[in-house]
């Protein structure tokens, strides 16, 4: 069978993208989640061009073998992990960009693209791709679109799904589909284009997308404002939002995510931070809106506020942030990141369960967030070699998950399903909607040979 | 049959809710768009709460009887128009607004809301829901959602389908589902609140939404400029965005819509301008973006400049441009209403090549455009009584479509498919699309009952 496979895809493809040494398919087995079984792949197809994602689907169809869509595994649900004797469909070599056009504000690329290579490139013609993942040096376009991946800026600039114009997509048996448009407006049809962006490579392989471009922003001033109770930092969150501010970012760190960047870093963040808060604001008079929200988090009740006067302050400043998920992995060796997102009017209420959890199951559970959109990272550190606290740190997944429905959040603002989260799926959308999602599924892949296993 | 249908809507629903006098019902028969034929609907039913919605829904399931979902009838391509025998669906009593919350940002509302009634709703609270047909003062949130609407803030805040977080939908068979969310972010399982927008009533019953809001903006200031030829107005549209401007609006008025205006409300417009731009920035310093724009309009062979110095010779600059579509019905009494949306780096191409059609086939078409967004709507005007001019402003509407896809553009930017651009869907998304959404329609929609006939 395998046999057959990989002869049949080397009838079109060249030899160099056919990877079939186990050891080399084997790194391709999983993404960056925690906790999410993955087989082992026959074979990893990698290629170039557009006919040959389209031989590769149909040799997929014709032999009934799942094929498993990847862009640069940094996905944290498990959504692009291997199954046992399936093609792993790399699509990292098709990363040429097609068209930058500062008029038409679009930007035409491949799948394979890196994140910040598109957002430099278009950089260059003085245009903005926000879509901004912390993953942005490594994640593809194609993983973004598959994940619906957000970042720092989504708070201002929204997320990927706001940036997808048109896609081209290979469906399971093959046929190329375009969706959408190149326009700035269009409504024929049903969104399909949209019906893609999330959709974990379970409804095609995209192999071309239309992204729309921002002008790029005026560089942003960043304010850190440091409070002596979580609670205290979320009120603040909650009056920058209702005095109708429009922070480019606003993000915030609690006491064990603080505590771990200082240990690595030594930044000299004051160990008696409860919550550290970043704002910024790249509007034309960034200084005055520094100004206003720092009033906003001393009367919340912040215990110090320092405003970066210029651009090198407001790196320094943002490094707390970028070092976060590093600076936990390094307290125990593991982390497992979660991704609920609540209204920012229950953030506070959650960041405290969260606590009681990591209480509960003494566990060390730090929390970073996109506070200004609600979405919070809480990250479970622990020994992976610690069967009990590695049990524990799952069963706080669990808690987690179920605490954030409570609030009327939802069990991913931005990473996905994948594996991870199916059954929670299931819980948070309902049986009509399951049933409906599954009804679409069986349309685009009646064979049910794309990514099987994931999202539902 | 029609004796059972009202016999059994009754069970559910309040005698009051259930027109049935002919003379009344044809009322409902049809939107506003012109070519487009109506039937008679057998009954109209107007509930007021979710449960009778599941009632008219669970009976034209039982009884094989399709329903017409309908708002305000504004609509422009006819895709609220009864067919013969249906039960015309109107949400327009279920107009409450149950929630604007100024730290989430949302409003929660009932579809019934007509958009300037939530406008001003939200603006009390500092707020604003950005989405602006300039159908506002009737049109209803149902309906903006049915057809993903726009309007003229959409070049720098988008269209509805941005604002559009969650939706309480009734299926065919009187189920009701819940998708998307109440949270800023959220890419739990497909995205099927993206899925109802823009699906013109076919795939489920909208019956709650939750919308995004914004901060309200700054007072806008506006600029009008005068050129002596189309081509050098879209010039001057492609400088204002390469320029990285983000005007709040940016709009487009040709020689024959602004020599309409001035017959109407005699403004004084100078009868040798071909093209009149208008450009509006809410931004925190207005009067220095005008004067950039201004200076790109010179540039670009603007005749005259005019820049508002405050608010309400802003709003005089806006009558004009807010005339607009009275003003060309005045012209020969009937007028169809193109939509097509082009790339504006091809809006000057597109605008001559209506102007060319419009000489074959002796008829006047004034250009009102979205030009920022190169969304159009090249007006057909004629006198529905003369046969043969009827006749050219039809072939008119097909070369229209024609000119658009040629120029890669969409044959709708807003206005929808409904039954007026069915041919020009097929043709614009091709078989393997039409295929899917034909298969989507099923899985929602397996009887077939909900808006027959529209879309495709
Ligand atoms: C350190 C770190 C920080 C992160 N920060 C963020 C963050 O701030 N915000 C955020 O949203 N995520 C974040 N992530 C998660 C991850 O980076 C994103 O989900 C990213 O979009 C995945 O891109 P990828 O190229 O790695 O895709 P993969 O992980 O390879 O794939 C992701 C999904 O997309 C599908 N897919 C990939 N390519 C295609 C294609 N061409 N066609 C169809 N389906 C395809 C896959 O099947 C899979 O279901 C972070 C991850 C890490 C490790
Ligand atoms: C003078 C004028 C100016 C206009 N300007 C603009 C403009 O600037 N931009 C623009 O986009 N449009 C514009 N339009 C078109 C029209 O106003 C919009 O399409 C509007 O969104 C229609 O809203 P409605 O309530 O009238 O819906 P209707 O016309 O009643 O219905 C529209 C569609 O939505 C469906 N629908 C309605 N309610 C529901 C519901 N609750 N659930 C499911 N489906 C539903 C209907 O079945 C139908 O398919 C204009 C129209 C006029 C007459």
């Amino acid at each position: 069978m395998s046999r057959t496979l990989i002869e049949k895809l080397g009838e079109g493809l060249p030899s160099g993208a056919i990877l079939t040494d186990p050891d080399i398919t084997a790194s391709y087995a999983h993404d960056m989640a925690s906790f999410c079984a993955a087989g082992t792949p026959a074979v990893v197809a990698l290629p170039r061009t557009v006919e040959q994602v389209q031989h590769v689907m149909r040799t997929a169809t014709a032999l009934r073998v799942p094929v498993v869509p990847q862009g640069a595994r940094t996905g944290l649900s498990g959504a692009a992990n291997a199954g046992d004797g399936c093609v792993v469909l790399s699509l990292t070599k098709m990363d040429r960009i097609l068209e930058i056009n500062p008029v038409d504000r679009i930007a035409v690329v491949e799948p394979g693209v890196v994140n910040a290579t598109l957002s430099r490139a278009v950089a260059e013609h003085g245009l903005y791709y926000p879509p901004d993942p912390s993953s942005w040096e490594t994640c593809t376009i194609g993983g973004n679109i598959g994940t619906a991946s957000g970042g720092l800026c989504c708070v201002k600039y929204g997320v990927t799904a706001e940036y997808v114009l048109g896609l081209d997509v290979v469906l399971a048996d093959g046929r190329l589909l375009t969706t959408g448009r190149r326009t700035a407006k269009g409504v024929a049809g049903y969104d399909l284009t949209r019906l893609f962006v999330g959709s974990e490579g379970s409804l095609g392989v995209v192999v071309k997308a239309t992204l729309a471009l921002k002008p790029e922003p005026r560089q942003q001033l960043v304010l850190a404002a440091e409070f002596a109770s979580t609670a205290a930092a979320c009120d603040a969150v909650c009056e920058i939002m209702r005095g109708g501010h429009v922070p480019s970012l606003l993000e915030l760190m609690d006491r064990t995510t603080v505590r771990a960047v200082n240990e690595l870093a030594h930044m000299g963040l004051p160990e008696t931070t409860e919550a550290l808060l970043l704002a910024a604001f790249d509007t034309p008079e960034p200084a005055a809106d520094l100004a206003a929200v720092g009033a906003l988090c001393e009367a919340a009740g912040a215990t110090q506020v320092v405003p970066a006067e210029d651009a090198a302050e407001s790196e320094l400043l943002l490094q707390a942030r970028r070092l976060s998920l590093t600076a936990l992995e390094a307290v125990k060796g593991t982390t497992m990141i979660d991704d609920v997102c609540v209204n920012r009017s229950r953030l506070g209420e959650f960041i405290e369960g969260v606590a009681r959890i990591a209480q509960d199951l003494g566990l060390s559970i730090g929390v970073v967030a996109h506070a200004g959109d609600g979405n919070t990272h809480p990250t479970v550190c622990f020994d992976a070699a610690d069967e009990d606290e590695a049990k524990r740190a799952r069963e706080s997944f669990e808690r987690i998950m179920a605490l954030g429905l409570e609030l009327g959040g939802t069990i991913t603002g931005e990473h996905g399903v994948g594996l991870l989260k199916k059954d929670w799926l299931a819980k948070e959308a309902g049986p009509v909607s399951l049933e409906l999602q599954q009804g679409i599924k069986a349309v685009f892949d009646p064979l049910g040979i794309l990514n099987p296993g994931k999202v539902f």
